[in-house]
């Protein structure tokens, strides 16, 4: 976020920032992550390779970095209506949307392959991505066990995977479609298994 | 598997297929995929870079066949004793110690490294070993169905994807332990879900 009252360096830093951030998420959408590059995010954004190395370790960590700053804080609070399967249909519904817009998706494959063979992006990730994530569904789901529409001896954070799990590994996997039936379904399931006990 | 009769060209021929398959799985345990290279994979092996050309058409492909060659067909089927939970809870705890094991699970994210960046790839991968996984944990919930003891309505597959995609993403993301407690506690939350309508 530019702070109007910044110094000039500052602001010029915040530029260099925001157009690496940019290049390293346009290049990833173009070509994907095994053709990215320090260099060609450098050559993109019309900073030194060397402005990046300031800044991060690596191109995983520049896209991590670039992926984030479009989420807003504050955003990952689930709605509540009352109504705990719709809140998570909505939302879920919602994630199925965001999943098939290539500009999202494009640079989350990429973070995955990244994490997958380095555990340092893996723990920024979770921590700025995951986490916060699986937290939101959990609250959801405690408020929900809270006013005994769920039983509340149930792992909300165990059942907030369970929601997010299997969307995360078909959408991996291509292997099974991504729909708002298969999500309606999964949130029918899982709180099916959370359901008060009479 | 070496067919005694075989004329020795054919027993030539799978010799290096083997060689290879161990050289892949050897090289990605000692020095992970980002280094793994069909030219390191030929030399250790003792063959020439286009006899590995012959057979696959990238380091994933022959990375995927080496590592589904140690699997067993039919080994797949899950054990039924009557009891779906015990039997859930005893495959899970099993592959849990398998995941532990580096042998197994280098080549395995590997395996999930490649996929995320190569579709084909992944739809191998999915054919080959994650579907028949995925099969059978639903066989067996329609065996249980079939019984009286879950649910008949439910989607045995959809239920067969909540124990096992929150187990997968748990161990890509290594942000939550991988234990027998966690996968007994997945077994009760998704059997719960699929418990019989009185």
């Amino acid at each position: 976020m530019a702070d109007k009252h910044a110094p000039d360096a500052t602001r010029r830093s915040q530029r260099s920032r925001l157009a690496i951030c940019e290049a390293a998420l346009s290049l990833v959408a173009e070509s994907g992550y095994d053709r990215l590059t320090v260099e060609g995010i450098a050559a993109r954004a019309g900073v030194g390779k060397q402005t990046i190395y300031r800044w991060w370790p690596s191109k995983g960590a520049v896209l991590l970095d670039a992926f984030t700053e479009t989420m807003v804080a504050g955003e990952w609070a689930l709605p509540d209506t009352g109504d705990l399967a719709a809140d998570l249909k909505t939302v879920l519904r919602a994630t199925v949307d965001e999943f098939a817009d290539p500009g999202f998706h494009a640079p989350y494959r990429a973070l995955y392959v990244a994490m997958a063979d380095d555990a340092e992006l893996a723990a920024g990730f979770t921590a700025k991505v995951l986490e916060p994530g699986a937290r939101a569904y959990a609250e959801r789901i405690r408020a929900a066990q809270a006013c005994g529409q769920a039983d509340p001896g149930c792992d909300a954070r165990l059942a907030a995977e369970a929601l997010l799990a299997p969307f995360a590994q078909r959408w991996l996997m291509r292997n099974q479609p991504l729909s708002h039936a298969f999500t309606d379904s999964l949130v029918d399931l899982v709180l099916a298994g959370l359901r008060p006990r009479g």
